[in-house]
């Protein structure tokens, strides 16, 4: 194994990402030391019983000390707090990034705390399942995913450089672009679907008509995918639809648009109309499985599990 | 192994469903002799290929001949011409099934022409993949899954029992239900997730601020579930939402109710609203999984499979 990226490596937050991040620090050494911080204390208790870092800090200012990356696992509405509180600590040189499903926001959060010789290159590892905390962390999160990452323009390329290697180090590709870009792109990969499925959960458990007894019998036909995505954090979705509203909005009311236009097609019988649309998509999952960004068994794979 | 349930089972129609169907009556020991009837030439030839029954027919009328268990697995919009076509070939005492997704329609588009003295029992496996055609088949495919029944009230239900006792067979769990009913259930728990799957992969493919090769590099993100359900056959889909337009449309006016509302949570910042919505949809999906009609693992078990 080659010498370790960085010397001390800080944590502060550690949910599913956080402790994934601290897994596939420790497999792929890289970071001689790992410093891991949260504001609850039972959280802190059950990271250090994990065994995820070396030390464990509640005061976020003390778990920066000496560090050279320093990484915000935290849900992004937190990240301002958190940044206030770190800012005076941070080591000269030091990398501060974090790991956040907004980019805009914590921008506009976290740079006006950031003291001059810090290096704040936000970060967006697109990876994820519908667990959370300490517990459902796996070092082999990142591994063929893509990291995001959006340096200011006047970023020491040389920082970005170092903080990509660390991601590449984890199993990622990565990737940088404008926050604003990053925003536009994830409303539609990712944060309307989880709005949309949040929303078709909502619906089916309030008919009257239907049993949940029923939805949740036949969930099979289709259903049972969206909850997966509508059992994710709550507090983070909520986070990221006040985040990114702006975007959020603007793939909304498309998506709206759309529906409307399908609506009418099968009110009017446009079979033809219907045939075309049903047709069209099946092309971009095609795209999806060559790109090995998903598997191509049939069902995900769960029926073979059982067979 | 105990005696075949049917002495000859006809199969109209051999895409995923049929051929499924195929290989669990051979594999389960269901029928003495499997007869596979589809319209198409190349169709048929490869259902021979793959040895999926013992004798084949073009000819529907043909292939029902002396059947005691004939399914229709074709496309729901099919079901009039083959029940047309059939109807003077079936035997007396035969049992006529289908395993359409909606009932409704195909109770009116069958019955009208099935003779005295044969017991039509519309039928519905709740089961599939994204996946169709004669090859994508699999015997264990019914295992562990729901197959409504919708007979109507003056069938004998010794016939009812018989083909329940064909899917129990199969793996399957049975349930008789009221065929609107089923409709209605249906439209919430499948078909208005596929329609809303098909239309965020078309609204995303629409894009001009993102690009498709983005959407597809990201889609790990969320949107990749939904392109599973939108790779499904669209001859179907046309089909199911020509065939179930009320049901369809009620659910969609709910889904937009909500929808709007949901909106207007993020429009105004309404944290409190939004952290509701995303807690009380969490409990439906734990349901699923203790009912049985899911996998725990996260993510669907994708990343277990690589580590």
């Amino acid at each position: 194994m080659s010498d370790p990226l960085f010397d001390r490596l800080t944590l502060i937050g550690i949910g599913l990402i956080g402790s994934s991040i601290a897994l596939a620090a420790r497999q792929h050494g890289l970071a001689k030391e790992i410093v891991v911080s949260t504001r609850s204390e039972a959280t802190l208790r059950r990271a250090e019983e994990l065994n995820l870092g070396d030390s464990y800090y509640l005061d976020a200012a003390q778990a920066v000390e000496g560090a050279d990356l320093v990484i915000l696992c935290v849900p992004v509405g937190a990240n301002e707090g958190v940044a206030r509180w770190i800012a005076p600590a941070l080591k000269q040189g030091a990398i501060l990034t974090d790991v956040g499903s907004t980019k805009g926001s914590v921008v506009r959060q976290v740079q006006p705390h950031v003291p001059a010789g810090v290096h704040f290159i936000p970060g967006h590892p697109i990876a994820g399942t519908e667990h959370s905390g300490p517990d459902a962390g796996f070092a082999s999160l990142f591994e063929n995913r893509w990291c995001i990452l959006t340096p200011a323009a006047d970023i020491d390329p040389a920082a970005t450089e170092k903080l990509s290697a660390f991601w590449r180090a984890c199993g990622s590709n990565v990737d940088t672009m404008d926050a604003d870009h990053h925003d536009l792109v994830l409303a539609i990969v990712s944060h309307l679907p989880h709005i949309i499925a949040y929303n078709i959960v909502g619906t089916a458990a309030d008919l009257e008509t239907v049993t949940s007894s029923e939805v949740i019998k036949y969930s099979a036909s289709g259903f049972r995918d969206f909850t997966r995505l509508a059992a994710s954090d709550p507090t983070m979705w909520r986070d990221i639809c006040l985040s990114n509203k702006d975007a959020i909005l603007e793939m909304l009311a498309r998506f709206s648009e759309d529906l409307s236009a399908l609506q009418r097609a099968i009110r009017w019988g446009d079979g033809d109309g219907l045939f075309d649309l049903f047709t069209r998509t099946r092309g971009i999952r095609r795209s999806i499985i060559e790109a090995g960004q998903e598997t191509d068994a049939p069902d995900f794979g769960r029926h073979q599990s059982k067979s």
